[in-house]
């Protein structure tokens, strides 16, 4: 909604409501905390949104963002080239790294497969995926997957395009999330957790 | 926290981060959906914030923002010029143009009174208030302050600077929101509502 404060105000209104996390009512609140944090906050960002939008591409390696091709974490040396572990999202990635756990490399798929989205294998990166496994010295494929039907389907369609390979192809355990209370879980991961129960 | 993904993600991250309503973790979210929607979005927010930042200011006249100074509502023609309606901050100013009920002029103070933060009348608009409210031709100023105890401290302050003014200075009635229900709301609302009930 137009709030007589010009349109240059208009403007970044209905541009911030766009934004994930903000709505209508939160972009009026941003854009006014930003108008006052002008040399704090608002230049820095716009400065930072214009040299990221500018600079940051997709790895043709592994499909991260980055503003390096290879990408940092392609380039990375002491990290471990004979896995892979794939994830459907840049975000799934930061968040894979962010736990520290995984010392290998990455793709990206950029997506799943969805009939009714109509996305289709030549759609995602699955393709180079299937390129890179080959590779001499690569042993394993983990697929990380979101425990989702279309994720979960994808990881079906790849362990069959992945099969005569000579890699194995692996995916994350299911179960209780550290922290995780049985009254609050779905059915479908106790009964996942209960089968997959190992001895103490 | 760092994801590796070079340093102009890393700081277009740790900005939006700042942006209120947006977080750690719904800015890195915000930053990919930024990256992925990157003509549509990113680049026009980044000049929509860089126009804005260079070009909106504070009207001289009544603290709101605009780029014009007079900002567009002072300008406006066909407003009453007899009655002012000071509000805290631009946000105020934009909820009461939003419901369309007022027709008279605005004063932005800025902020209110408070002891503990050190706010003092000369830090506000007070000053510049006074100076309107005096003008041939007023004969109105309504105190539009939010009903919080700052707000209210501020609006009996300003009571007492404009009594010697040939103004009336009113305030917004008290009572039950529309659609608000009575068990949530707190006992001062009622009891104002109470007091000052109205017949059918």
């Amino acid at each position: 909604m137009a709030i007589k404060a010009g349109p240059e105000i208009d403007r970044l209104i209905a541009l911030l409501a766009k934004v994930p996390g903000l709505g209508p009512r939160s972009a009026r609140r941003a854009a006014l905390q930003l108008l006052k944090k002008r040399e704090t906050l608002m230049v820095p960002l716009a400065e930072a949104l214009a040299t990221a939008a500018d600079r940051v591409r997709p790895c043709s390696t592994c499909g991260a963002l980055d503003t390096m091709d290879p990408c940092g974490v392609c380039r990375a040396p002491g990290r471990d080239d004979s896995v892979i572990c794939v994830v459907e999202d840049v975000a799934d990635l930061w968040a894979m790294e962010r736990a520290g756990a995984f010392r290998g490399r990455y793709h990206v798929l950029g997506g799943v497969l969805s009939a009714i989205d109509g996305v289709r294998p030549e759609s995602l990166r699955i393709p180079k995926l299937i390129e890179r496994a080959g590779a001499p010295g690569v042993r394993e494929v983990i697929l990380a997957m979101n425990a989702t039907i279309d994720g979960q389907s994808t990881a079906h369609y790849l362990v069959e395009a992945l099969k005569d390979l000579p890699v194995t192809v692996t995916r994350l355990a299911s179960g209780v999330p550290i922290g995780g209370e049985l009254d609050h879980l779905d059915d479908g991961t106790i009964q996942a957790a209960l089968m997959s129960r190992r001895s103490f």
